[in-house]
């Protein structure tokens, strides 16, 4: 058992998605699912998902040690063992040995999938925006929600914006952000009669909650006991005030629209928001935030498509499957 | 104009439900509604409605003073004219003075109904409720909740449970918050695995958002800008922190399970809970607080059911007509 | 009855919205409502309402001429008679004669509401999106869908975007598909997978059906019985194919995703569209319809909304009222 | 073959739940479940579920004789064999040998799950109630209703309340009807307005018609013919009123009003009651059923989730998870 | 008062479809609504509806002796007053006398719409319908449940189908029943998997439970007690069940689909239904009675269109206007 | 590889019904899935659905050459290999040899389901109903539909009602729009005011955008992107308008309700039918669909329900089970 102290580190780790039937696996994953089985002869055993930033694959391990059955879900362990692929039943490691990773021993950028826009660029786009802001009350109050020194802005740069559909990847939560308050800005800037401002911030802020709703240390977000009985819509409202708190004399009238923003994004009842959106910069950010979804649940999907295929799988956000095309796919390439 | 100020004081006014056609109307009554409108020759008029503890009735004001063009909804307004009832067109008051009332010129008992049961005996039922709690920080918070000499304790111990439907009358809140808490403890002490104290207390605030959602200080209740914009479920949610945070030291287990009884206790999303009752304790209050209403909203019914008569008009909340039978009729005698 | 010929043209006509009480009226407007109904003696007398660009007006004609009997809604007719505001029933024109207008005496521009946005505008807007296309067969399509010298451009050009909502005046439609089209492509710049000039097209084109399924010619629109039998929706499926037969070699692929953005307009079936959304550009257009169109339905509410209310009534588009809140106000003043 | 008839009696069995691998099995088991399938050589073979009051087991049976060919789901049977547990398949009988069990070859006791509750409790507790009736006929009727010596009082003492979802076990539609009877007998007791007699009877009736809409005789219950075809609620209506004709002079108003009580206790036309609760006493008793009925299925889930979980998988009566908590999982122990 | 015992007999009377204004109103009437309210000087005057064959119309009576006080709606009258039409508010009957009428004074023929197919022609088709019935003990349970010398076949033969929508008139039930009966019929005939005798018996019966659901002595139905708190659905389950107990031997099997047929019949739960149709014959009747109801209710709706109109009003039952189109028109006259 | 040039040709071939465990198969078949799979050396392998008349099995290819690689599911291959059954994963081929077929190699009626109504029957049955229609122009349009030498007619007389739920099989949209049209034709014979013209030809051409939404040349049909981006009633919509376009002097008003039946025809907007049926004839057709429909789907289930049990499996068009009954199971022996 010694021998499982030797572990190589995550240097020599290959990723997911270059692994080949036959191969040695070694190095540091983040586990993404945990099931314990019992076997015929009553020893338990694991059944495991194994993660990092190119994709996703099974894993058993049998005879684990007892470091090994005290793993969790979100967890980051170094794994030695071997991948194969069977015919009937798929891709799988074979896990010999397995324990909690060290801090030093991974780093979170190769085991979680990034946004695909560069952090500069988001940073940069994020400044933009928030620079635009005339109100200097919201504008104060975004950058501070926005220091990525210090919560909730420290998790807003690097939450994934959902567990699964659109953007569920580090970074995600903020490229979302902001593609929702850009195309907001944008609508809102045809209208005299909207207040461009409290869009610009309402779309930041809307997902907000999602910071606190979802666990982000661990390496496969889930939903937190509060974010499950309290609501992400609930929670997001709650910690706008806390950031309205910090800035003096924020205007009433300009606190009471912002929170409306954040109440009222999901539209209606059904989709679990309280109220319906009753100013223009509610409809407006509502609408931007369901539209851009959708076409990045496309993008998305197209990605896992197969070129040559016209139709992508059913797409949960559209509730059909899209359309491609021949132009689409030669566009692609 | 002077004779304006001769105008009786409420201690002569005569209740609604007492006038007769051809009666002169003399005293405070509250404006329950009011509309600007404009006659053939472009001269301003009032259409009213005034109302007192014992009903309501329409009323019409021609020539009105800039004082009388000047009150809201919800003012107390001391009033001169005729009452008379029309074959086609009903009951009304003929105007021919209005001004707003002094505070000392009425008693507001006289002018909103009142909770069928006396004050003195909502305290003790409250006060049993509250020391039935067990767990200390949990009593606490109710005591400050519902301390009458400030907010929200203030305003929950005379608000109006609802505009219309059930209990919309001056301590109508706080009796129906009673009856979901006593309900519900009576419940919860029937299951073993229930946290009754949570349920009692989920029972007493689960209405408490109404108290910032609905105007308190007029005589006719109105949704607040904020009620509108952030929904009273969430404003309950809030409140319920800031007692929170009161009490030093207050757990955070019982507040997650206490503030999700606020949030989900409308049942379900379409009734306007962002989240559906998660535990045993959030089951019992929704379901003790539909059912009650619902009851409440029956015997609302057969109070303006003529004698006589074995069914109700609609009422909404059960989405039907109530049957009272002729057993019940003769019970009520 | 020579005295009729004698009816003051259209230039003496003053608009409904500064008729004041016990003035004469005369002049031509357009007949939006007419029943006919009979009087005690068994004679007939007309019910109406009479509109001009300025606003509309309920009236009355006892004894009516054969021709006045004979006149249908959307008619323009040239009326003689005295307009009052009676303190019940609010104001009405008293008819006393009435006939069909001839076309030389109105100018329909005073007659329906128009476009706040001028016509020469309009234009402008139109053409540097149609330029903006770079698919050659798709902006040869839109040169000659708009083309105002024959159909459909000649009604695209004038008619409302819907009887009640928004955009309910001359132009509207016109100013609703810029609107639509101009805020989809700002949507679709931000995204490299979507095709923008099938999204501008769409955008142009969705409501075209609205010209066949609603009747034009009078001033009063209707739905035309194929409008009723069909539905707006499969009209334009129908329109489009006419104009892409027009153009050689229309590519069947863009054919194929045009007529798709035209078709899913609407979203879902239960709200009109066969199938929904299932390309990039088709959830654009939809998303870019369905905000517009509310905004645009707030901003007629706050027209109609008394200066100092900081809610609007009920808004059918939004299933709840608009909040402007004091700010909003004083910004447009 | 003749060693097929020397199978153990019910007396060697071991309960389901205390099975390790490799052990024999032998004895009386319920077949919850019967599948004939066919093997490579076209002969046939069973698949089955085997059931006791400790739990359930998949096995599988070759070379069935036709005496095991000819059983039905819900028959207890005779089995030899060996259980055993397969890493990626789970838990199953190898069964050599299986035939129909004589009657008293088995204590039905032991193989369905019963109530926590005792008889004796139950029996004592529906007495009580019953006696707490004050009206004469329906007191008389719920003696007869609740007749063990025959029907339906023999099958509402042994039913399960529902073959799934909550008290799915021997005594369970007794234990059921009792908690929701006692639920809303409290709740009656707070309204004067309401009938308490009404709403025990109702209570305890409100699910009489699972007697015929459920077999019974087997071990596993499966809905009847008539039970699909007529509904449950229906088929309570229908014995409701055999019960009124029994009971000389039986007032016509209670009947009314009891058989409301049945034919409403779901609450709504989309959960199959063809009338909504019109009646005070009909909304307690749906309300008291659902109530409870959430409870005991979050009860049941807890059960069922393994200790340090602080949250069950989805229960479908709440159509979420149920959140337990640190606080509850300790109460537990 | 003795004036009033001299009022005219029934001979005398104008259908209200004849009365011209100004006209003298004498003869018995059926009142099919009343209302009680109170004048200026607080004396009772009623407001009501007459009915006859041919028409309706509202009525006013000042003064009311007790006798005319006491009448209820659904009460033959006799009135002696005038008729007139207000340019304003319509026509209306000024009632001077009024008072209960006699059996001997009115045909029940002439005080309410009968069905256009003659009572002769409905009993032909019904004994056809019956004598085509095969299996012996339906064809005797259907020549029980028709036999118009006992109830419910004495009921069946007169009430109308419905209060409103269709067939609301009398014979209208035993007319809609045929048509529903016969069409199910005919689509049976082209299936060989369908029992016709099912279909035949269940098309005749679905609707029985009508007749104890609504009141059928006076001029004016409405819906019992029993009608209200069990539902027609039940209520026809609950008679068909009392015709088979009448036939000796009547096969379990048939009575188990007749009553399936009948529970089954508004085809899914939302409409009314506690189960959705299980059997072939259950959706042929289903789906014929809500078709044959359909054209029906076009029928009607055409009946009351002025001619020219291509379309009706907004029809119920078909939740939009029909459309009948120049050619329709043109076949009726 | 010159061996699979030698497979044997259809006239060799076994029916999928009649394989047993061990036979070898040999071939032409319908592939009705096809998906490519790798093994653990990184391998291509086929995992297939292979199809005839008589039914269907799964089939697995591993060593498939690069012809085999190349089909698409609705292709006819030649196939050499074993058919086997797994007691535990069921029966399947084990493909050894594969190669798409020539069209000389196999008859396309031994491969898909066939209406169990034969060819002659169908045209008789469809030239019996043209023939009824007495309107000349419909006359010559249902003649030049139904064309077997061009299209539609000639994938009319061929294509499947549905790819699954009922009608799935060669000739069934024929069959399918046969049996509605008659019954649609019986209704509308009991109604003076229908069109019985229009609801023949409605009956007749309400599915022919089928012919075009979905493909018809190979064996397995599937929606074409056309059918699921316009719809398939906005295609039939379309393609009448073109059949309408082949007939001189076609009256308006025929093609504006023929065209209203076929768009209508689905019922409501969550059916798909943009516009709900509004005038009698659309009505009938969409009744007689959906009845038709359902019986259709009841009977399918009937054959593949096992004789003796007296209930089917849920049927997804009926929502439930459908009940034969022990006198339904006789009969149909």
């Amino acid at each position: 058992m010694t021998e499982q102290t030797s572990l190589p580190g995550a240097a020599a780790r290959i990723p997911i998605a270059e692994l080949e039937s036959g191969q040695a696996v070694a190095g540091a994953y983040a586990c993404s699912e945990k099931t314990t089985a019992t076997d015929r002869n009553g020893k338990a055993y694991l059944r495991l998902k194994l993660r990092d930033a190119s994709g996703e694959v099974a894993a058993i391990h049998f005879d684990p040690s007892d470091e090994a059955l005290g793993i969790s879900t979100g967890d980051v362990v170094v794994v030695g063992g071997t991948y194969s692929v069977h015919p009937q039943y798929g891709a799988q490691v074979q896990v010999r040995r397995l324990r909690p990773a060290e801090p030093d021993e991974y780093d979170a950028g190769d085991l979680v999938p990034v946004s695909p826009v560069g952090t500069a660029e988001l940073a940069e786009r994020l400044h933009a925006l928030i620079d635009s802001v005339d109100e200097p009350h919201l504008r104060t109050l975004l950058e501070r929600a926005f220091d990525g020194s210090r919560e909730p802005g420290a998790t807003l740069a690097v939450a994934p914006a959902a567990v699964r559909n659109h953007h569920a990847y580090r970074h995600g939560l903020l490229e979302h952000s902001l593609i929702v308050a850009e195309t907001a800005a944008g609508v809102a800037s045809r209208f005299d009669s909207v207040d461009r401002d409290i869009v610009v911030a309402g779309g930041l802020l809307h997902d907000i909650g999602k910071t606190q709703a979802y666990t982000s240390g661990g390496m496969a977000p889930q939903m937190t006991d509060v974010g499950r009985l309290h609501g992400e819509i609930v929670m997001g409202h709650d910690m706008v005030r806390d950031l309205i708190d910090e800035v003096p004399d924020f205007p009433a009238e300009v606190a009471l629209r912002l929170r409306h923003v954040i109440v009222a994004h999901h539209g209606m009842r059904e989709k679990g928001s309280p109220v319906v959106p009753q100013t223009r910069e509610a409809v407006i950010v509502h609408y931007c935030d369901d539209m851009t979804a959708r076409i990045a649940a496309i993008d998305d999907a197209q990605k896992s498509t197969p070129a040559g295929e016209n139709w992508s799988g059913r797409i949960f956000m559209i509730d059909a499957p899209a359309y491609f095309g021949p132009r689409d796919d030669s566009a692609d390439e």
